[in-house]
């Protein structure tokens, strides 16, 4: 008897041709974009299925590359014009980052289009993207099972009556500590969790970076280390690809409670750990499953209490 | 059979009545400094021997009540006088704080005394004073087992060859992340924990507040969170009270491994826990063995990776 293959997850968000200063150097045109790293991340687990927009210029073999990982790019419209572009420069500790320019090229007219094929896919990431894009996807979808969303401080702060229709329609929000602590108006993490949880999603995972993550669910806390990297060379995409991995995961588990999805969560971070070892998607283009397994161990070995 | 009572741990470092401006409100002459938030934690586990000065104004009461939890105080040196004052203003979010005043009154002719009675004490808390104080502790001892010391930026940044030479001769290094990182001169905490390793210290541990501890030893490194509080009024004396019960859960044990320094900071991070809870010292004195075992209970179910 064969394992049945996994759902496929459906994933929303933006495609992009950054610019990067790092301390290890700069970089131009680095492929990257929320969806991007997720639908890498994903990929590790369960089949993904893209939704984004592109210009002329990003490279025909990347999206050759995500193909052969198993990411259907059915959903991602080619189009005139230059692709989405993030111009960023980090500090010498990538403790944080300024934006230096945003271009937003195609993407100022994205209207994401869910080919039919995928309307019926139960489990769906809506990348950091305007919150109406994401009612837009949620409104194509027919029967989503599992519906997980990104967003940032941006909307948070601009769009904030819209994000909160979002959050009504919504299973699980991935946001990190600052946007939690934005979104509930408060300060403390644990009564910022029970606000935002009260406005609509069943479940919420906080992302702390090199602290790891936690997940409030069913009243519940898990606490998940991140895994302490002795190379870090770009945290771009981490939280996209920590996503990525966490929905990917639930989907080929193709169950959603607590103790799957605290699993969810612990691969989550260790998928993120990769991303932020190369820059861009270098590293996350390398990571196969024996990596994962032996970064695993290493994150339970560290993290037991006992013994 | 009776359980041997547990070897007493000595501690050295500062008493002090501080004035807190909190987002509670206004605190006068509130009981602090290292050395009492560290021995009323490790009187939760083991004896405590405290060696410290305080000027006339410092309440007998407070001895009293020491005494009472198990705290032998007759190193502590009553003298004419004020005793150390700090007075500080914490953030709205009590994520940052900033002097205001440092009065060092009677703490600015300590030099600690070991009564001879403690000379023999096999566990040793070198409370954040001069390092130049620290090895004078040290050279009173007979035959310390097991020496942990704390330090801060100002004696890494003014006093770091006097530092190096403590380093040499402590087993453990309880610092938090920021620390680290200078003393270390190095962003990453893995290298930078390798390069203060080198210095000389066996075993370090890095407190990272609300984030939890990392424990570096033997080659592995071990996590263990925070408890994630809802009511936090004061963190005034949290690092103290975190080495405190670390070594009081070590002299307890009566070992040193790696696995049970993992425990002690699990019970570390959790007595810490309930220090934040009160202004000064007020939530710690009420703690007891019940309370510590179910936050511990509470602790141990979020963190678990698995189930």
């Amino acid at each position: 008897m064969s394992k049945p293959s996994p759902a496929p997850v459906l994933i929303v968000g933006s495609m992009a041709l950054d610019d990067l200063e790092l301390p290890s150097g700069n970089f131009k045109d680095v492929v990257g974009g929320s969806a991007v790293f997720s639908a890498m991340a994903t990929s590790l687990f369960a089949p993904a299925q893209m939704v984004g927009v592109v210009g002329r210029d990003f490279p025909t073999k990347v999206l050759e590359g995500l193909q052969a990982r198993g990411v259907d790019t059915d959903g991602v419209e080619v189009v005139e014009g230059r692709t989405f572009k993030w111009a960023g420069r980090y500090a010498a500790n990538l403790g944080s980052r300024e934006t230096l320019d945003t271009q937003l090229n195609v993407f100022a007219d994205f209207a994401p289009k869910i080919p039919e094929k995928f309307r019926q896919s139960r489990f769906v990431l809506l990348g950091n993207i305007h919150p109406a894009l994401q009612l837009e996807v949620l409104s194509q979808m027919q029967a989503p099972a599992f519906v997980a969303a990104d967003t940032m401080n941006f909307w948070i702060e601009g769009e904030r009556p819209t994000l909160l229709r979002v959050l009504e329609r919504i299973e699980c929000l991935i946001i990190n500590d600052e946007e939690l602590r934005q979104l509930a108006e408060e300060h403390n993490i644990r009564r910022a969790a029970a606000k935002v949880l009260a406005m609509g999603p069943k479940r919420l995972v906080v992302k702390r970076g090199e602290y790891g993550a936690l997940l409030f669910d069913q009243g519940r806390i898990c606490f998940v280390p991140a895994y302490p990297l002795e190379t870090e060379l770009d945290p771009t995409g981490a939280g996209d690809s920590f996503a990525g991995a966490l929905l990917g995961y639930v989907a080929r588990a193709g169950q959603t409670d607590t103790a799957t999805l605290r699993r969810a969560l612990v691969h989550a971070t260790t998928v993120a750990s990769f991303c932020v070892e190369g820059v861009g998607t270098a590293r996350l283009a390398e990571v196969h499953g024996d990596m994962l397994g032996a970064r695993l161990s290493e994150l339970r070995a560290l993290a037991t209490l006992e013994g």
